[in-house]
């Protein structure tokens, strides 16, 4: 070691010691014949003095060897604030292990900087305490959740990377196979059956901290690549897993939040979400529930309500209490606010604060008994604004007001910042209408149905329920599984109904059907997304920060200039524009001809 | 859980305990009105007793349920040498989870079965003890590195695995960008780049069990995905890094191949282990050492040699005990053996085992006072073999003498397989001669050559030394790494050495460069390649066998079938054939032009 102590280990009964220490001039300040320097390493940081004519070099981020002896600081000049705050280091020796170009970002807890800026320099980030600190409670959450796995004789298990194109709803990213010119691997968007076939291996137990692709148009908060805390058991059911969860939730917040988190967890059915907080992932700090009106409604001349109830469709509303006092541009805000979410806009009516009287643009177009009786319906007093939403479509009404939901808890501060409120979200639908009339699994088509519309969810997809779970906290969905199907009958009929024939199976998932004919045992699982739950953790508001490297939004990294052009001959070589051989032999050990389902 | 117990925990002090259990049918007994079947989980196997009409149905790998109660052998039944072998379970009733189709491989310890088969139902090989047992051993291994690491407050970070093509010796696999189309990702690999910025960044101790890449063609032993146990650290030497290999290799063998290491390891420099035995990774559980013999046959007429001494090359020999007794066929093997490695043959002498009298073909070629002391120069007695190389290149030679040290310790029965013979090879030089007379960087660019060496390396490139490192096991390269440049200045004379023009290093290596000029700390690492680490440690001698899903020699994927052709559509969407954009405007956020250095 080219150091004997760690800076930020230095204390009181250290005094007279002699000691080597090595790291960064975090900050330096001249008082008259002395130099005192910031010296920072991982572990924190400690005073340095110098003689001026020693150190008059030293600037900011300099990387030095300072040998010393550690002294009780002076009386009065104790800093409580500093964990070495006690003592300092007066300097015998210096050596310059490399000099610091002006910084571009200056390494300083207080400053901020731009997106851009930040991961270009992203080593001199990294050296400030709140990034560092993000990527080191990254690490601890990934050990915290390898003891509860492996208490439980998880094995870890690593999955192909390199792997075949899979459709799951996302595009794959492809990799172009030189040895195998005209085919391609694909990047996986999930270990999702790979683990399922480590099931059907016997393997009873596994995890991996998975690396996964998703070839996504980029969302405010999304990686090209990203990593989920992935995991398969095998002979259990749906309540093993949520159990499972919740151990790792609990350990996890318990120990990196310093927050006990109550289990049993609450569960709420998706379809109770859906109906109280308007969302699949509700966030339950706060109240501010969703009321359906479509039978209230029934009968109104207002064309709007009229029509969703006619068509068979969904009126609600969302109160916001106070929100009568809402000036008129405020109130207009919200319709901004709705056309931005591509709704035609937020009706509302507000109940006066004194008189109780509805007023604003919808009152005027419901009947004298529909008004008189609105407070009462909806929960809300003289004072509240109410707002709300009709369709045809009754999720599509229900994510508006849910939306607003959200919207009515920051502008009137109803969330309580300090707590955690986690919730399982479990009876997911299995399918959903496709724009075509067909059917979509609404997780994937490997997910079972419940025990209850095993046998018959054919006839009625859209109440059919499935083993399906997510987990919730703070309206963020942090983690989500299923029971799989593990029987082929039951798999075929679900394809059967997602239109998927068995010739497209077979060409997409035929490794897995046939894996499925050698006694596969009933299992279940659930991927936490890591990135999400990393950042939730460390108390930041983008996945970036719990990322080493992150990418901006299109994919780039202004790091390394990531992705570039590549040469002719790099295209050549890989073998980019070459055409698949045609289908000849059986698969070699050789690097011969595989046998593709070419539709190229 | 659809179980109470596992299988294999069942002891004499359950009988009479009423038990469910979920599993395979891995054998079945027929015995006049009763069945046995050997019920299998993850956890071993235990006895299950059917009444025949209960079970005839049941064929081997079944998934069932079975609960029964736990039962003491009849007297004289009992089975030693199964862990539940003093008890078996009465079954009372048994669901069939799942059937088995007529197993394309069975699942039958004793039977082997071609590597093709076994990977195309690798679901099914896992469900055998050995290739099982070989996952968990891995898992077990990733758990016993994190160990030692997090002890030594080691940070687990994860480094980018879509990032930009950098030259490392090998081709990398690409990716294209449609985002942003024209361009391309590289999958790297190794994270080489990333640990050093981490370094840089101040995060002092990174690791990472990570996978890399290497579109290399396919040898014996290669998969184009693997993974390497990371790791890299500030403020270190050398001896801090094989330290710290230390611990990591004492904990593995010792708890999972039961061998005690013993430290500190002994080391050789790469110039000893090249001189003695013929290889930068010896092998040391045996003797039979190279000698080198350019100056005592200097002066021999023999043209093979003399050329050799002439050009300042090397001849040298290695011994074969008891070599004399082959036969004439035995003999002209070696010689199909060194061709067969791309020599033109294996000149050798015996000595009879008598006599001592040199013979064979070299023989007549060599002076009598040659010969006469050859015995004594290469410690060869009466009876033994002398096997001979020369060539200009020392290094050509040596390898050719190493290669035969290995097969002679083979043939002779020399290995003791029972034990692990550890060595540290250091000092390896920096550079060496490229075909057109430059130099090229034996580990890295980023390799720093040692304290003797820094100032003059360039004064005598091919006698450079660097502080570079690899650990090796029973002749296996396990590990290796180096002290790296942390210096701007000492960098740059590398790449001028190199050939590697300022231009060039700014368009590879550019953000590495531009992150040094801020105050680097000194740093090394290590990567222990972990599956060929995992393969030792399970006694295996395929990395496949400790991979869950290898690939075959191709890159092809017996299982999925990957890599397969791509469709049109996924071609144009994926951007393949798109042509970069020109360089324009600055790179931003919004997915928009990239600057690349574009030569396409």
């Amino acid at each position: 070691m080219i150091r004997t102590h760690e800076a930020g280990s230095l204390r009181a009964e250290h005094a007279g010691q002699t000691v080597t220490l090595a790291g960064w001039v975090a900050r330096r300040r001249d008082h008259g014949g002395v130099i005192f320097v910031d010296l920072r390493d991982a572990s924190g940081i400690v005073q340095v003095v110098f003689r001026e004519e020693d150190a008059h070099a030293l600037r900011n981020e300099f990387c030095v060897k300072v040998t010393g002896e550690v002294s009780a600081r002076p009386d009065g000049n104790d800093n409580p604030e500093l964990a070495t705050g006690a003592i300092e280091v007066v300097a015998s020796e210096l050596v310059v292990l490399s000099e610091a170009a002006p910084l571009p970002l200056p390494v300083d807890d207080t400053i901020t900087a731009s997106d851009d800026l930040r991961l270009k320099y992203r080593y001199l980030d990294l050296r400030r305490s709140g990034p560092a600190n993000a990527l080191k409670l990254r690490s601890r959450a990934n050990q915290i959740a390898r003891e509860v796995l492996h208490a439980r004789d998880f094995n870890e298990i690593e999955t192909p990377t390199l792997t075949r194109s899979t459709p799951e709803g996302a595009r794959d990213f492809l990799v172009p196979v030189r040895l195998q010119p005209g085919t391609w691997y694909a990047l996986p968007q999930s270990p999702q059956l790979f683990k399922q076939l480590l099931m059907v291996a016997g393997m009873e137990r596994y995890y991996q901290i998975a690396r996964c692709y998703r070839d996504e148009d980029f969302r405010a908060d999304r990686q090209p690549e990203f990593t989920q805390l992935d995991i398969e058991m095998s002979f259990v059911t749906q309540e093993d897993i949520i159990e499972l969860g919740e151990e790792l939730v609990t350990k996890l917040w318990g120990e990196l939040a310093g927050y006990q988190v109550q289990t049993p967890i609450p569960r709420i059915t998706w379809t109770d979400a859906m109906n109280r907080y308007g969302s699949d992932k509700p966030d339950l700090r706060y109240g501010v529930e969703l009321t359906e009106l479509t039978d209230y409604l029934r009968g109104t001349s207002f064309r709007v309500f009229a029509g969703a109830i006619d068509n068979g469709g969904y009126v609600g509303a969302v109160v916001m209490p106070g929100g009568a006092s809402q000036t008129r541009k405020e109130l207009d805000g919200w319709q901004d606010w709705a056309k931005a979410r591509g709704a035609r806009g937020l009706a509302y009516v507000v109940l006066d604060a004194e008189s109780g009287e509805a007023r604003g643009p919808v009152a005027k177009n419901l009947s004298p008994e529909h008004l008189a009786g609105l407070g009462d319906a909806v929960g809300a007093k003289p004072g509240d604004a109410i707002f709300f939403a009709a369709a045809n479509e009754r999720r599509e009404a229900q994510e508006l007001l849910g939306a607003a939901r959200i919207e009515i808890a920051k502008r009137s501060g109803l969330i309580d910042e300090s707590t955690w409120a986690f919730c399982w979200v479990v009876d997911a639908p299995m399918f959903e209408k496709t724009d075509d009339g067909g059917w979509t699994a609404v997780h994937h088509p490997f997910t079972s149905p419940n025990e209850e519309w095993e046998a018959t969810f054919e006839e009625a997809p859209d109440k059919a329920l499935a083993y399906a779970y997510d987990i919730v906290v703070n309206g963020n969905e942090i983690g989500g599984g299923s029971v799989r199907i593990h029987r082929g009958d039951v798999q075929s009929r679900v394809f059967d109904l997602l239109g998927i024939t068995p010739e497209e199976a077979e060409d997409k998932f035929g490794f897995l059907l046939e894996a499925f004919k050698y006694g596969p045992p009933p299992h279940a699982g659930i991927a936490l997304g890591w990135d999400r739950t990393c950042m939730l953790l460390s108390g930041n508001e983008s996945i970036r920060e719990v990322i080493a490297f992150p990418k901006t939004r299109g994919g780039y990294d202004p790091l390394t200039t990531a992705p570039t052009a590549i040469t002719t001959q790099q295209r050549l070589e890989a073998g980019i524009d070459a055409k698949p051989k045609a289908v000849a032999g059986t698969p070699g050990t050789d690097g011969g001809a595989v046998p593709v389902e070419a539709s190229n």
